[in-house]
């Protein structure tokens, strides 16, 4: 199949360091060229891919507050894309919206992957008037604050099954992975770890908005002997600590939309404790591959109880369900589906 | 003539308070009505006009650094208009770059007015992309790091002739009108008044992003007994400000791209002493309308003469080149210099 995959310009193909979206498009085209497809990345010049690369701007951008350029960029790239669109069977997109209005004057099919969040009130106008283009989720909590949009298709992501090495053998202690903010509440993570007894090691990039919010409500809490914190981990950091740790906790406090950390986790083999908010009761089987608690005694008590839980069952539900070949059948299914109406 | 006239949505048209380009679309809105034409504007629903008025949100949006919720609802007044193009002799956009890639699949002839700076780096491979794109600059000047991009014409800005009232015997007060940010030199402003030993008014927003230079450089000159700070001011109290002002100074340190304070000053009779930046040459006749200058002492020497400059050559001047209808017929020009391309 001729594929256009359309990357954000915010982070290279794959990210250098952190960028969710960017590096589930980069996982989703390499196993696409693998299979044999005829897939042509668009995306920024410092990307690195087995498909056709075009891009429109030699680096990655950033969101920036302070202009537009990020949105320069990539109508640019939206053009370069329309004036070669009759190349492909199909264009998929990981540009939220604003490919919408463009879009909409192709004559090849397309999808859109909504990576983020949806529970922002101003989607509800603008999902309601683009009701023609196609839409996937990345979990089916994803879709509730806009339930009736135009969905084709809930694709979770996956990860390649070699990224992460089975240990079946962990440490004793305690992960937490992600972002310092309120929303992902590491507070609660360290507090689990102690009220255990065990050792925490968080690892977790920390944004500048976010600074006042780390003073005041982290720092202090980092000051104990159990608690390591290691700031932004990536590469083999990360590998390490994530396939010898005894658990991820992953106590959030927002509606995730698909949470990348858990899956690499289950690839460890190890098992994860998450409050059910959002996309959790879809990635963690409760009792298999982790507990999903709704509180901090739930929480304690499934930390605690920890080692019930096979970490072979974990490994086994990540091959089963979350490698990146899974999520590129899902994606060709979806892609069929289209092709056909 | 039917023509689209497409404002952005960060404020009404005409603006509640601030906000320069919705207030020139409105102008120019009302004058194309006045004299006969066909004209609809497509700008926020709480915006007031005698065109037809399509508003694709309620309520003026503002430009979030938080959320894109403003981009949201540009694109769906994007796609409203493509469904109504073909309705148009001409579409006249205000929206900076973000119709480019859109537009570009419209029959009707379609024309940018660009109302912002264009000394930003990202801006030279968006236009140098988007060449087929006719645009418009608010001054010669304006072009100048583009002076390569496909310009159809240059407007200068017009307000409505009877906006302000000629005032031939004004106060000996000094006055400084927009915003208070580093490149605006409010402490110029304040050094020439008291050079000069005449009072200053000061009128002026100050955005949240400013206080800290607020307090550290401009707070402290205006404890002097010549120097009042009045905040923002609009409606009646600016006009009368205007009108009784001895010389408006524009001290400026950016390549301001038009300045309308400038012509609003000049329809009361009020005359500019301006450093010579961006578009100031364009705007102010030195020695006619007021002074054009370098440095404080020029600017110093040119206030202190101020009453040589005619009040009535200043609002001869008004009349002569920056009235809405002066505008209007500029831009009719270019729509029709354009249709018969």
């Amino acid at each position: 199949m001729k594929i256009a995959q359309v990357s954000p310009l915010f982070e290279s193909v794959p990210p250098k360091a952190y960028g969710g979206t960017e590096r589930v498009v980069s996982y989703l085209t390499e196993e696409l060229v693998r299979q044999g497809h005829d897939v042509t990345l668009f995306a920024s010049g410092d990307s690195e891919t087995k498909a056709r690369l075009i891009s429109s701007v030699e680096q990655s951008v950033r969101d920036s507050a302070l202009d537009h350029s990020w949105m320069g960029y990539h109508l640019i790239q939206m053009d370069v894309l329309a004036a070669m669109a009759e190349e492909f069977d199909i264009i998929h997109f990981h540009t939220d919206f604003l490919q919408f209005p463009t879009a909409k004057y192709f004559s090849t099919p397309h999808v859109t992957t909504l990576h983020g969040r949806l529970d922002l009130p101003y989607l509800v106008p603008l999902y309601r008037h683009f009701d023609s283009q196609h839409l996937v989720s990345i979990s089916d909590s994803q879709r509730e604050p806009l339930r009736w949009a135009n969905w084709l298709a809930t694709v979770h992501h996956g990860i390649p099954d070699d990224l992460y090495s089975f240990n079946p053998d962990p440490g004793d202690y305690f992960l937490f992975l992600g972002r310092i903010s309120p929303e992902k509440r590491v507070d609660r993570a360290i507090e689990i770890a102690l009220r255990c007894d065990r050792p925490i090691f968080i690892g977790a990039k920390l944004n500048k908005a976010e600074e006042p919010y780390f003073k005041e409500f982290i720092k202090p809490l980092l000051r104990h002997p159990l608690v390591t914190y290691v700031g932004e981990v990536g590469g083999k950091d990360k590998r390490e600590l994530l396939e010898n740790a005894a658990a991820l906790l992953f106590p959030i406090d927002w509606p995730e939309p698909f949470g990348l950390v858990m899956i690499e986790s289950f690839s460890c083999g190890t098992p994860v404790v998450a409050y059910g908010h959002g996309s959790v009761p879809e990635i963690v089987e409760d009792g298999v591959t982790g507990f999903i608690v709704s509180n901090q005694e739930e929480a304690v008590r499934a930390a605690m109880h920890i080692d019930s839980i096979s970490r072979e069952n974990c490994r086994a539900a990540f091959e089963r369900r979350f490698t990146a070949p899974h999520m590129a059948a899902n994606y060709l299914e979806a892609y069929r589906r289209l092709l056909a109406t």
